[in-house]
């Protein structure tokens, strides 16, 4: 087991990684069965109206490949299969290569007997420090009591997942929330978890797929489900503690699909994670 | 097997999909042996000193899992374990699951007995016609004559690639061929088969790892080996006949790794393909 502990900043051992303690730590834990079998169980209240979060199921599921590899995800990718549900599920590990550097890992998280998702991953440390060129900027963003929560799609239909994170979006991207997209597919927010616990690499991938669809914000596309496909994470960095500022957009929707891309910067304003994602478009 | 016949533009039947024919197409055959596993033969000449190139593996791994599936792909991400090299090699292709409008197959390479690639992917048809919304352009590129032959890295190694591909590089991004790097983590250019064939979705899975390393392009990066840890690319859409108009660029060189995001377009000015990569910098 991964046991759950405060990490070093630049660990240069990789058999050495340790997850930051709370509660997304404790609703993420697995039981290794051996033989690369873990069983978990999906607790109530990391649902929205009764699927799990697509991110959190992604981030359960790395918990046991991180077990299984003794590394840090660096690029992990899932395809969705099937939603999870509260309950028992399991995940089946299998060690692809597992070298000095980095190690690959697939992975199948199945939830009430059915497949739910197909991971692929490549987990390892980060590089020494030194950033060479960072081409990109963080969020401009008001405050974070400036910023408003996101309804899920279907409007004030409960989630637990609302409860157990705080995602808050900037008022210039929130317009689809009432009926008025704002006409670009861009949505940048906060995150943090309730608990106010440092998010560490496992978390990243959760807070990959917090936010509502960009998609959302173009007047011709309907709010509905929009079915992701395939999700891939990069881990560019350990997080410093602090709310997290994300930006996620779209260059192209087409054809039924749109891609989302997702950068993800700490406290200290540094790019810790990048995502991309392709997806269904709602049918109208 | 699938039939290497040319493709309509917009097909509804998951099991109709046909690949070009030309020296691409015979160069990724592979031959079902039942239950999953494929025999293929990495022929000489689609390699860059010695080893094949990342994109034609890519390729042939995916020609057994278009084969599985019976549909082109849409969404595939390969994780690289080790180089391929010419002679025979085999893939096993185990179907995740098999839905109406797509499909999701995992798939290993290997190459003279060692793991090569490891690839998980969902496969079906480009939907229904019409863009909603591309908020990017394709590169404003010289004539493909007045654009510059990019050499291996390592200078004037004999390269077998080359001669298979036509890959021009935009002058103002081929300075670090001189030494001269731009300063900005960019290469644009043309690409197409050297027979003029035209690239179809199998083809754009190749696209996607056939230019030089942005990070080149960076004065403070040695000019060397960039493995890639992992390459996904999302099919956006079928090509029409005519070169492809490609960029790539990065937003984040830190910590031993960059990211290198790719955008393919065809002859039409449609944006047919996206991919984003993660690849260990070269060690100075």
């Amino acid at each position: 087991m991964v046991t759950p502990v405060r990490s070093s900043r630049h660990q240069t051992r990789p058999v050495s990684f340790r997850l930051v303690e709370g509660e997304f730590e404790r609703a993420t834990r697995v039981r290794s069965r051996g033989g690369g079998l873990y069983d978990a169980d999906i607790p109530a209240g990391w649902d929205i109206a009764g699927n799990a979060n697509g991110g959190y199921l992604i981030a359960l599921a790395a918990r046991a490949m991180i077990d299984a590899t003794g590394r840090p995800p660096l690029s992990l990718t899932a395809h969705y299969l099937a939603p999870g549900r509260p309950g028992p599920c399991d995940v089946s590990v299998d060690l692809v290569r597992v070298g000095r550097r980095t190690a690959t890992a697939s992975a199948r998280l199945r939830s009430h007997g059915v497949d739910s998702l197909a991971l692929l991953g490549t987990f390892g440390e980060q590089g020494a420090p030194g950033p060479l060129f960072i081409g990109t900027e963080p969020p401009d963003l008001p405050p974070i009591d400036q910023c408003v929560r996101a309804k899920p799609p279907g409007g004030e239909a409960v989630s637990g997942f609302g409860d157990r994170v705080v995602v808050r979006i900037d008022p210039a991207d929130a317009g689809f929330r009432l009926g008025e997209p704002s006409g670009r597919p861009e949505i940048s927010g906060w995150f943090e978890f309730t608990d106010h616990q440092r998010t560490d690499e496992l978390g990243l991938l959760l807070v990959a797929d917090a936010f509502a669809p960009v998609c959302f914000n173009v007047p011709s596309v309907p709010v509905g489900w929009t079915p992701t496909l395939e999700l891939t994470v990069h881990v560019r960095g350990v997080p410093e503690p602090g709310p997290l500022r994300c930006r996620f957009r779209s260059r192209c929707l087409q054809a039924g699909l749109f891609e989302e891309d997702g950068e993800i910067w700490d406290a200290g304003g540094a790019l810790v994670a990048q995502s991309r994602q392709l997806a269904l478009l709602p049918r109208g």
